[in-house]
């Protein structure tokens, strides 16, 4: 029965996706005597923590309970006061979580204060789907750096254009509502100057049912962006701009003016440091990036290890052209066997669409989601 | 029932697929008194047909029996006499068929024959699934030419190769295994000249259990196929290599001594006329093609219309590269709406990889499919 109880605390946790970043999402479900007595999620970094819900609806029935939450409880102040003492507070008898918490700092405490109360303890159930769920937020707190997905839309021969550059539209209305989903649930989207450039993006989430616009963020080393573009006009959210210290100042300060950041980054024999950028985003407590292209700052992106889940759509037509772009430009590898490998892949049918997911392998952020995944094998 | 007992003959009739060309795959059944007494299937162009087959299995028990026959029985003396007379000499009471025979100069006439007799007849169950069984003997029985089919394999970024060329291997050992139990159970198979200078391939079915190699047609306007290619040298299979009238007459006359055969096919202004080579190829009875790229022919066939059905091989990794080539060259459309789009469209994962096929919308073939699906309607 714990699997069963775990499970449902995660399905509670992710109504909340895209709406907790910095934080993690978390359910917790209280059972009492084989009913679940109390649920809650947690809603919105700086609001109360799932178990707090969860208590506040058990009410006097909290105590002697079974309490089952998919991240270890918290034991510091922060803008809410620790879990472990709510918890302690209210009587529960056991406490069964699916995974520590990956900040590497208080991981395993709330779990020792509760041990110590004398509190019953289980740790790892449903460890690995927990690992996934908070994916986002275990690859920004391990390293410091957002999770980036790539978002590539391609036709069945791999062109995301045909060769004279018309790109509207590779996939279907469905496909691209599905992408407006994932803006939703992204802190940040990034692209390009030259998509910028081609398509004067507005970059926002347009959704039936309205949804959460992300930070969006050029990479355009020599400030190239109009004035005019939308991304600086329109005011619908935050516009940064990573330029190189090579771009003009003058150009500099008119898109100051006209309200956008302005980041000058450090450049690398390969271009702009895009490291240092996800760097300052990750300090910044931007967990989540989606990375729309095009295929030059992807390329760029892979080559330096700044993507870890990549969503392929893929529409079933055929364009053709031996120089109509693909979705992945740069230089590329020399050989097959070197090829960046995806693992962990689904396929979905979206509207007449595919899309392929997986996961980048062997990166930093799946380390970590791997590590916290085998806490179930111990 | 009638569609339970078809399914039946449906099934048994494609354990010969691409083995009956360029006859079509059928398959019977008799039922006496609710029990299955008989059914069989078309083996080998030449040998006996399906209801034969039933028939002598059947035996006695034929006798008032209805047969479930996936194509209307012949009436026509070909190498084996007619299966009208066959099912009126055994005293069958009732004949369901799923489709008529597509071949214009004879359809309906083996049912007339059936009723004139006395015999209730049945058309149209599973009809759609009839046609897509035959798919390949209805595109050459009303056109003339070959059903081809399109393979081509890539990673999820849409490359073929590296931009160094090097492409061993993109996919999986299992997609490669599945490509040739496709040149197993296709007539012939395609490459251009291109493929064949870059890789030498052998163009032959690799299976554990062995298989049937396709004939090999190499497109090469310029017969710059070398004398020692494995397709010329391997004795392996039949070689038929595809020349423009421009190409080198020494050249050729030392590929016909080397064994191979050289089509002199007409030029367009586009390059060779490769819809001659179709007409040629339908006449010899090649009834379908595996076209295996590179690039250029599969551009040229597209845009000739020359292609049915596409397998795209997907594997799930990122080659990269701005010059790393595509599986469809040439000079694509300019605008993506003017996309060649694929219907009927189907996913599966083979080992690691996963396969994306469908069918090329309002192409010839297509549309014969579609006349012969709605056979069931009426």
């Amino acid at each position: 029965m714990d699997e069963y109880y775990m499970r449902q605390a995660l399905t509670i946790a992710q109504y909340a996706r895209g709406r907790t970043s910095p934080n993690p999402m978390v359910g917790a479900v209280i059972v009492q005597a084989g009913h679940i007595v109390g649920q809650g999620w947690h809603r919105l970094a700086g609001t109360p923590h799932a178990e707090i819900h969860a208590l506040a609806q058990a009410g006097e029935l909290a105590k002697g309970a079974t309490i089952y939450v998919t991240l270890e409880p918290c034991s510091h102040h922060g803008r809410t006061g620790p879990c472990t003492d709510a918890l302690l507070k209210a009587g529960v008898k056991k406490v069964v979580v699916a995974m520590t918490d990956p900040n590497p700092k208080v991981a395993g405490n709330g779990l020792a204060r509760l041990k110590a109360a004398g509190i019953e303890v289980v740790e790892g159930v449903l460890a690995a789907e927990a690992a996934k769920l908070n994916e986002v937020f275990i690859k920004w707190i391990s390293t410091g750096l957002p999770f980036a997905s790539l978002k590539t839309a391609m036709s069945l021969d791999g062109k995301i254009a045909a060769y004279t550059g018309h790109s509207k539209w590779i996939t279907s209305s469905a496909a691209r509502e599905y992408v407006h989903t994932l803006r939703d649930t992204h802190d940040a989207i990034l692209v390009g100057i030259g998509t910028l450039l081609a398509d004067d993006p507005q970059l926002t989430t347009r959704l039936p049912a309205g949804g959460k616009n992300p930070l969006r963020i050029i990479v355009d080393s020599m400030a190239r962006t109009p004035l005019t573009a939308n991304v600086v006009k329109d005011q619908q959210s935050q516009t940064v701009i990573a330029v190189s210290r090579s771009a003009p100042k003058e150009k500099i300060t008119a898109l100051q003016k006209s309200g956008v950041e302005v980041l000058l980054l450090e450049q690398t024999p390969l271009g702009l440091n895009l490291r240092q950028l996800y760097k300052i985003l990750g300090e910044r407590q931007i967990s989540s990036i989606l990375v729309e292209g095009g295929a030059a700052v992807n390329a760029s992106l892979l080559a330096e290890n700044l993507i870890d889940k990549v969503y392929s759509f893929i529409a079933p037509k055929i364009v053709g052209g031996k120089n109509a772009p693909g979705p992945v430009g740069g230089m590329g590898v020399s050989a097959v066997d070197q090829a960046i490998m995806l693992e962990d892949i689904h396929t979905h049918t979206i509207g007449s669409d595919i899309l392929i997911s997986g996961y980048v392998t062997g990166r930093e952020g799946r380390d970590v989601y791997r590590t916290c995944g085998r806490i179930r094998d111990n």
